[in-house]
């Protein structure tokens, strides 16, 4: 296997979700985590969408940095004839395989302005490669700031539990993760007490992927299934939800995976705090609110089966988002690199975004 | 196979958790289900306490039913010596098989009233063979009539939906079933628009039994993932979220399937009411509150893994309660075949329930 040439892919504890080749990228299939790890190498953006789709990779910022990389493979594998024909169309590919997560499109905007100042295909190898490789580096370093900035916000004077949802580590990200640096980072500050963790249905990303980046590196973890989040938190041990997300809106707004909602309004009720822990990636001004998220549903087999083995009537009617939306009033603090905004709104958010 | 000799086990749409024929007690195996229809047949209460133990059956009443079968088994298979103290032994062992469910011991309690009242194995045998059946049959009444008066409380003037938990249909009860009864009598009476059914982790019960017998029946039914309940109200389409329960103390607290108390909480937000439909054998009016229920908890196994196949790293700690406790103060109303309880508290539950 080639040696990485991009040195943050091999930040964060060992635990990577891509490793970028300049004319390949390599893609850790989490679809079949922790049974086996399983590397899948790509040398076109149609694979890469492929992968987007089919969920090898996931995880909003996973995902843009994904797909930036798609771009420079474009690029890099560009044939005899037009070149930007082909990077354009590669563009659109990308756009298409998912809805929600806003930093694929956020990535892509950044990836088609550097592609509009090339002159030629040499020079848009370069530079595809070089921005996708930032916008991989600047999101890990987003993530390392964001842990930060949530600490001092949580200002913790012992230790505390948390719970969280779904994945938001390493796996998800460019490297350790949005809410799951966070907690990371209380581990390494030795404020954290447990985290319990969500098994994350349909796709038991909470089982996974989440218990295996934290049991492999000694987090205390503790897994339970969805509908066991309200009983513990009725033991008064966790202090904060703590969760990413996929798409932010000008009113603060949060949409991310199916359960986040429920965790929202649990939380509330137990008096617990609530903290979104997400790159300024991945908020999109542009909607007003979260009514104006497109919300993709999947396929009700994800729901009928698990692993392939039918759980439920053939043919059975399913409710299957992917995510869902949690109104900013039942939100503590939305927290990015840029700055924490605390009991969001429209001012609070357009203070920090613009 | 033999006939039934229990008429009221041939009831409720051709769905039956359980078959008694005298020497014998069939229990359709409900982990294999909907792939197999299996059933066990059991001769002793030794058999029938491993069955409840592993969740071959379950659901309270099925539970309570199961457990007055076993004794009558024990009479009926009792050896040549102190029959006595074999049929005392049979009722230790059916009471120790799941700690939750109070229908067990209040089953097991009238058994051993009956006992009590024989002076010969002969007589043993008939009168305790009649007394489970008796149990069996009423519990399909009390059923029946909850039915009728959850209705006459919901007062619905048009169609509507409704979401819920976990499986407390036929195959749960002595047939038609407490919260799924009333389900079913909405639908027959042409007032279930759809009903919303919870998968209900970990054991699967909503997607694997719940979906089953309503898919078998025409009632349009749409299973989804636990965490997906919160969107689902907010959509505004259900009135009601309908679950059974497992034990309801003199204050109205109720103990049922984990992830009851999260649907409590959500419907509280969401102003969707919550109705416990149970019959009467599930209350529990020695225990002042829900804090005094002990809570069964089970394997890690059943969250790490899904039918067999592992989902999460080997030996990550596991919270795996089987039951919550929801407080009074979440419950709308709890209906049983002897009343409504509305706005459950001690005096509402002490002028029902003495």
């Amino acid at each position: 296997m080639p040696k990485s040439s991009n040195p943050s892919a091999n930040h964060a504890m060992g635990t990577v979700a891509m490793r970028w080749h300049e004319s390949s990228l390599e893609l850790l299939d989490q679809r079949l985590l922790p049974a086996e790890e399983h590397w899948i190498t790509l040398e076109g953006a149609s694979g890469v969408a492929q992968c987007i789709r089919d969920m090898v990779v996931r995880g909003a910022p996973a995902i843009g940095i994904s797909a930036a990389y798609g771009v420079a493979l474009a690029a890099r594998h560009a044939g005899g004839g037009d070149w930007q024909a082909e990077i354009k169309q590669a563009i659109r590919e990308l756009a298409a395989s998912r809805p929600t997560a806003v930093n694929l499109f956020w990535a892509l905007q950044i990836m088609e302005k550097e592609f509009h100042g090339c002159h030629s295909l040499d020079e848009a190898v370069k530079r595809l490669s070089a921005m996708a490789v930032r916008i991989h580096e600047d999101d890990l370093a987003a993530n390392l700031a964001m842990a930060d900035r949530a600490l001092e916000f949580m200002a913790p004077d012992k230790p505390f539990s948390v719970l969280t949802h779904c994945n938001t580590g390493a796996l998800a990200t460019g490297g350790y993760g949005t809410a799951l640096g966070v907690i990371r980072r209380l581990h390494e500050e030795n404020l954290l007490k447990r985290v319990y963790a969500d098994e994350t249905r349909p796709w038991l990303q909470g089982s996974r992927l989440t218990a295996w980046e934290l049991a492999r590196e000694g987090v205390p973890v503790t897994l339970n299934a969805d509908g066991a989040a309200a009983a513990i938190l009725a033991r008064g041990e966790v202090k904060w939800v703590v969760v990413g997300a996929d798409r932010i809106t000008a009113n603060g707004d949060v949409a991310n995976k199916i359960g986040t909602y429920s965790l929202a309004v649990l939380a509330r009720h137990h008096k617990v705090g609530f903290m979104v822990v997400a790159p300024s990636s991945t908020v999109d001004m542009a909607l007003a609110s979260g009514q104006d998220i497109p919300i993709e549903e999947r396929d009700g087999s994800e729901v009928r089966q698990i692993k392939g083995v039918p759980v439920a009537p053939e043919g059975v009617r399913v409710f299957n988002p992917v995510f869902d939306v949690t109104p900013a009033s039942l939100i503590d603090a939305i927290v990015t690199e840029k700055g924490v905004v605390h009991n969001p709104n429209i001012t609070g958010m357009r203070a920090l975004f613009g």
